[in-house]
């Protein structure tokens, strides 16, 4: 750092692409300053500035004096002085990172007050009520969040100085009990931290200064940072800003408006204003605001001037904008721009607005909107209507819409749903005996916790709809019911519904409406039709682009046809994904499985492969045709044998007591001997995969066979069947290239005696880390890599997902060891590491190798971002997922962020 | 390759060193070529002609006049000719790569003998029977390894005329029963090629060449080049050698060489001599061979020019040498030589002993002996004497004596061993359901299967001894007996001893002695005393050299203050592994841990863990005391609190059980509900390590501050206590920054409160695939490393070992998936490319990062040599590995291979 070093800028001298130096809400000031607009004049204290006190424990040597003329250009331009008496420059000291960041101190107003520039205000506004009160506020705030007083105190004080008055409100305060408020706030002050309030204005100022620099480091920040992965020593700027009032009178007030309605993207006046007030009073919710719309009516200047600026803003920044604005004195200010946060199906016709209005074009259309609201777009939604009513709202903790008889523990959640009955677990919190009652109910619903709780963690995981914190309701788990804030007392059995998209909670059942955009996707909605809405036309045209840019092929994960004809009409380009171990179950195949595993030598083993062989041939078959003339991955067997036979402690116990009672059952028996010979400490870890296919004599042959002779029956009747074969679990190329000998071997037997020539290409999984680390050998012997993620999740974690993401990732989530599941999105610094090792060795074996993903992840946002950015060959998810990833591997390609705007 | 490229080879044109080119055979023939001495003249066909060959699908163009212009060179230099019908030159042609390789084509002999030659070759030896019978060789040889016949087709028409005979040996067969075996086998190889047995002895010799080549992608050789990692194109070379013949008469014989005791390293004559006889008839064993001093008597001058040579060879090569040479009338040839084998006791005396001839030094000394070696001389071993009687030899599957009263189902092994008998397990073979009765055992014999065999592999993992393939005995396991082949019925319960290191059964208890090595490392012999053994003054010369020499360390894996104690005898410099949940265990402990894993809230928890504490407490300070002035890492609890619980099955059916008689015991349902709610799928990947540690309060503060006031109160005591904090199971520098915050208050806090300074190193296991991964980040809150490569090839791999190892593991070795079982010797393209990403990403953040091992890998030599490479600071390893790798990282700071010689 030299001695030149620019510790501070002026509003003037920024711009919004400097995030990083000046902090957010810092750029969008100097924006709106450059701009022209009628933003109060001030300063901000660089985000160098503040690592430079991190690092150092103190300010550089040459702030003081930056700030120092910064101050006096600020008292010039305002025409007041800090600290003046008569006539005082307030500011208001705000942080502000470039990434709005929870935990850090946010804002100190009317700085510059004290025992006698408060009189000078009270002259100048000719209030002596709002110069105290405006005292009062600033000791309160300083206290509170520069010196770290406990704010209870100053409110009890403030309540003991009402109750003395005999009354409730703030407004039936006078100066004179302001005044003694301020003087009881100022014995708070000296009492818990030893000093008397500052009434050195400057002195002040540097205390909120430093203190929003040591606020980076609060304990909610660090954790913050932590989770979402913000780099420690970024920190955070603080703008100066001089203060102007809205509560100086009926011609004053303060707003906040959208340049558009951001819940439906329709075009008009949205917002909401409050004569007579500071933005904190809005917050409060002590009076009501009125719509923006009635300030024409109340000053038809300063609407004028504001309707001007927020067309000027949106064609500026070509977005929807929101704003803070004060009007003082019948004078506009501007407080603060930013892009607006909107819902789902307003962002995609805002997004296509802008287009038709010519500020974007497609491409940044598509970049404009993101997956998960597609996503969102595709939940069925309860339509208002019915005679449900709503009792609370909580936390949307994962979406969708449950209806189903309140239960309140796992147990009846399990018998009920056993009953053939639809429940909505309802639990003060939750905790990992409660899974099972999760997975028998439709919803969750919690009193207590956060949006990384462990029901609203857990239920993300299994995509189940889920309402947490929604905590006015008392729910009494003993007394099987809960009460709403309006007395309505829920017993067990009552119907509820819960929206797990808005946190919405009603008694009854609430009309349920399936999505227009599903209904588009089912061809049921013609995108091009005249009565067509908004949405789906917007998701259409957005598709359509991406679609056209993308470079990732879409494949879908199915193992039955009914899956893989519904994934074709949403998009996908095939299958990535065909697991065959749900072909082994149902009641004619059990008996079979059973006696291939069972089987007592070879032959028995082959009798019961041979009789698999035809039902497995025709599963093949209906696939194949579903999917004509797109290719189709089959994964041959991979989980353990043993998960087709009964669960060993349930069997012990049958045995035990069936011998206890005389009974004792030799078929049972003989059973719980395999099962015991078979039981496997950790089954993951265990005899699965290409490790079944090595040691179970003939079983990977007759999967080979069935695929093979299904894509011959099905050329043979026209079709274009393009099979491909995948080898899971494989961990060493040897493992490969012993089944791959195996597989040709049959493939050749089959296509010699049907005539047909049919050559799937052979590849493998890549699930094990080994597997990754040896790509580039492995890629000798495989046509393709298919990355399974999940596994390779569970392995390169060390996290069996069954066990650990009930049991403690909410814990994690809340400790900031992760900001996001990495079962939910792709872990880019380990998981994806081994992707990108073993996809740059696999293409440097094999340039023409296929690569692709199979895992969950191949339908997750950000993830499918990072799979374009590796350059696989496409991604492959779950049906309801195939339009999220068309559209994501289109934002990709056009460089869109992953978060969408 | 350019037309000038050199196919060929005469043995006077190479050495020694050109192994990657001729061949091991080949080079050494080359070598004594050169030295002058007395090899029958040929040539060596370089494995370059192998791999255009394999590559091509045939031989170079330029190599067959290549091979004509040495044929015509040897022809010249033994003055006969290929074919000549009056006096016809043989050759054999013999296969040679690199690396000695099972399953390819070994030698044909007699090459050159057709119908027309064998009668020249009558009239030169003076013998129609010698020549008709080479001939009948020929036949027969080339049929089998050339043509791919079943050798049996010529056995048992070699029989037939026998049976004809009236005869049982070839030697009452004359000229003419042995022209009519020719001619049967000339029928024989028109039936089974279409083809009649080639007369042309240049087609012979190129048919046999190619022969060799062809051998190269042999089943067998691929699958044991698949399992060594041999590169598949490296090829074989062809040697082609003028036949010698020692079956010309009584002044011609053939024999065998050491140029000392390979069994004990003394000098002297050693070697087997047989009077007119072929190679082929030595290994035959149809006669007695002579001991090799007896040819003094015989031919003095043949006797007397070995003796030289073999002198010369042993200083040429400064190695022990071993020797096959055949003696044809009177005229000695060498035929082959090679560094030869020895036994492990040989190999210490024998280097020592060429540093004492100045032959080497001992740095050499160090490369030419092994740790697998020196592993051997410290299992104690059987004596003979006592009155056991020798029953056969098996193999020798894993090492060590084990003496046991026989017992033949896991079953009876498991009762046997809990009424306290020691028992050794007898089975036809094993399988996973004998795993009980394997770890019950001292030691397994199984009558059937290799070294890579269900038994041998498990028992090599489990260190269990175990004799399998004892293909003599014949077990009954139903009635519980077996049968030794001189009729000795041995019955369940008889005792029995096996020697695992030598393949022995002996029936009754063989004495076992203590290994002299182990009772020199445990200060019981003087290795300067002059009553001690050649072996312990060797391994103590060797070692102390080794030492000198070693850049790595080496620390040992100790949980008590006796193993601590003993291992710092072998030499441990300190402790690298100090588990902490042993200390868990014992009567007094088991109900303090169920109350903390029970307990009920906070208080009742920490109620526990402060009763647990002391206890710690006591435990680390006698460790500390054992290991004073040394290194002690004490890594935090690791395994899942449930271990600590009893089984759920065992526990369900109790329960059941207990319902079932109307006797509910309210105590073990409340632990079954606990038992079912921690319960885990897959527990390696649960809910343990740092997981826990972040998970339940108070548990690792508890550790903590155990071991710092451990530290304390040694150093208040005068002592010099190190220990080391390791934090288990971390994936993510997340959880290692949390719990180091709380590692560091608690240190803070006993520091403070005892008034001593106690600061340990702070640091991680690297187990978990993403922190290798992750490993620049993780050093930035890691003062050390180490790395745990048993979980890290768990998980790399995806084996449960627990599971995996005995259920499959012998069958990858068998299909040479893998040549040793990755947790015997560390995978090094796998998990060691994950240690060594790790330790180089670890260096680069933190230069001064300490880099250790403490995974059984730390005691395996090749592991070590990894290490060695990978620049580690240390290994650890159990203290009876502390001496083996203490030698092997003295021989891999020499440049010693791994193998040694």
């Amino acid at each position: 750092m030299t001695s030149r070093a620019t510790w501070v800028y002026d509003f003037s001298e920024g711009n919004k692409e400097q995030k990083d130096l000046l902090g957010g809400k810092g750029a969008n000031l100097a924006e709106m300053t450059n701009l022209g607009l009628p933003v109060p004049p001030g300063f901000t204290i660089t985000t160098d500035a503040c690592r430079y006190y991190l690092e150092h424990g103190g300010t550089p040597e040459e702030l003081d004096a930056q700030v120092t003329e910064h101050l006096t250009a600020l008292e010039k331009a305002m025409g007041k002085s800090l600290g003046d008496p008569d006539d005082p420059l307030l500011v208001s000291v705000r942080s502000g990172a470039a990434a709005s960041m929870p935990g850090m101190m946010e804002t100190v107003l009317n700085v510059g007050l004290n025992d006698e520039s408060v009189r000078g205000l009270a002259a100048q506004a000719g209030s002596e009520r709002f110069a105290w009160d405006s005292y009062r506020r600033l000791i309160q705030m300083f206290g509170k969040t520069v010196l770290g007083i406990d704010g209870e105190l100053f409110d009890d004080a403030f309540d003991e100085v009402k109750r003395e008055q005999g009354t409730e409100s703030d407004l039936d305060l006078d100066a004179e009990h302001l005044s003694d408020v301020v003087a009881r706030f100022k014995t708070i002050v000296r009492e818990q931290c030893d000093r008397d309030f500052p009434m050195d204005p400057r002195e002040q100022m540097d205390l909120a200064i430093n203190a929003v620099f040591d606020s980076w480091n609060s304990d909610r920040a660090v954790i913050y940072r932590r989770r979402e992965r913000i780099p420690s020593d970024a920190g955070t700027a603080v703008n100066v800003c001089a203060m102007v009032f809205g509560n100086l009178g009926m011609d004053s007030g303060t707003g906040v408006a959208f340049t558009r309605d951001p819940g439906s993207g329709a075009q008009g006046v949205y917002g909401d204003y409050l004569q007579n007030a500071q933005g904190e009073d809005v917050v409060a919710g002590i009076r009501n605001t009125v719509p923006l719309v009635d300030l024409q009516g109340i000053d038809r200047g300063a609407y004028d001037q504001l309707m001007g600026i927020m067309s000027r803003l949106e064609g500026h920044y070509r977005d929807l904008c929101d704003i803070e604005f004060t009007v003082e004195r019948n004078r506009l200010w501007m407080l603060q721009t930013r892009v607006g946060k909107r819902t789902a199906a307003a962002a995609f016709v805002i997004a296509t607005q802008l287009v038709d209005e010519g500020l974007i074009d497609m491409d940044e259309a598509v970049r404009r909107v993101t997956g998960d609201q597609l996503a969102q777009l595709m939940f069925p939604r309860f339509v208002s209507g019915g005679d449900a009513t709503q009792l609370t709202q909580g936390m949307n903790a994962s979406p969708g819409a449950a209806v189903g008889r309140a239960v309140f523990s796992s147990e009846e959640a399990v018998r009920w749903a056993d009953r053939g009955e639809d429940v909505v677990l309802v639990r003060r919190e939750t905790n990992p005996d409660d899974l099972s009652g999760m997975i028998a109910a439709q919803g969750v619903l919690t009193s207590r916790g956060g949006k990384t709780s462990h029901a609203a963690v857990v239920a993300r995981g299994m995509g189940k709809t889920c309402v947490c914190g929604a905590e006015e309701l008392r729910v009494d788990t003993k007394g099987r019911k809960f009460t709403a804030p309006d007395g309505t007392v829920v017993d067990e059995g009552d119907v509820i519904s819960i929206d797990g998209s808005t946190g919405r909670v009603w008694l009854g059942e609430v009309p349920v409406e399936p999505s227009s955009v599903v209904r588009y996707f089912e061809g049921e909605i013609d995108p091009a039709a005249e009565d067509t809405d908004d949405i789906v036309r917007s998701v259409h045209r957005i598709l359509t682009h991406a679609d056209e840019q993308r470079r990732l092929d879409v494949r879908t994960n199915a193992d039955t046809p009914e899956d893989s004809a519904r994934a074709r009409r949403f998009g996908a380009q095939g299958i990535g994904l065909c697991r065959t171990e749900h072909m082994f179950l149902g009641s004619d195949r059990r008996k079979l499985v059973e006696k291939l595993i069972l089987a007592d030598g070879d032959e028995d083993r082959q009798s019961a492969l041979d009789a698999l062989e035809p039902l497995q041939r025709q599963d093949f078959l209906e696939i194949f045709e579903a999917m004509d003339g797109l290719p189709v991955t089959v994964r041959l067997l991979d989980p353990p044998l043993h998960e087709f036979l009964p669960d060993l402690t349930e069997l012990s116990v049958r045995v035990a007591l069936a011998e206890e009672r005389g009974e004792p059952d030799e078929g049972n028996l003989r059973l719980l001997a395999a099962v015991r010979g078979m039981h496997e400490s950790n089954p993951m870890l265990g005899l699965r995969g290409v490790r079944l296919g090595l040691v179970v004599p003939g079983l990977f042959a007759m999967q080979v066979r069935a695929i093979a002779e299904a894509a011959c029956e099905r050329k043979l009747a026209g079709g274009d069947p393009r099979p491909e074969i995948m080898i899971p679990l494989v961990g060493a190329v040897q493992e490969l290239e012993a089944i791959r000998e195996e597989t040709q071997r049959v493939l050749a037997e089959v296509c010699e005696s049907c005539g047909i020539d049919v050559q799937p290409l052979i590849g493998t999984m890549i699930e094990v880390p080994r597997a990754a680390l040896t790509a580039g050998e492995i890629a000798g012997s495989a046509e393709f890599f298919s990355f399974g993620t999940n596994d390779l999740t569970q392995m390169t974690w060390g996290f069996s997902r069954d066990d650990v993401e009930a049991a403690f990732f909410h814990q994690y989530l809340d400790k900031g060891i992760f900001g996001i599941s990495p079962f939910e999105s792709l872990d880019r610094d380990g998981v994806g590491r081994l992707v990108q090792i073993a996809a740059e060795a696999g293409r440097s074996a094999r340039p023409d190798l296929k690569l692709g993903i199979c895992g969950e992840h191949g339908g997750d946002p950000d993830s499918v971002h990072f799979f374009h950015e590796v350059g696989l060959d496409y991604v492959s998810c779950s049906p309801f997922r195939v339009p999220v990833a068309r559209l994501e591997a289109g934002r990709a390609a056009l460089g869109g962020d992953r978060a969408g705007s």
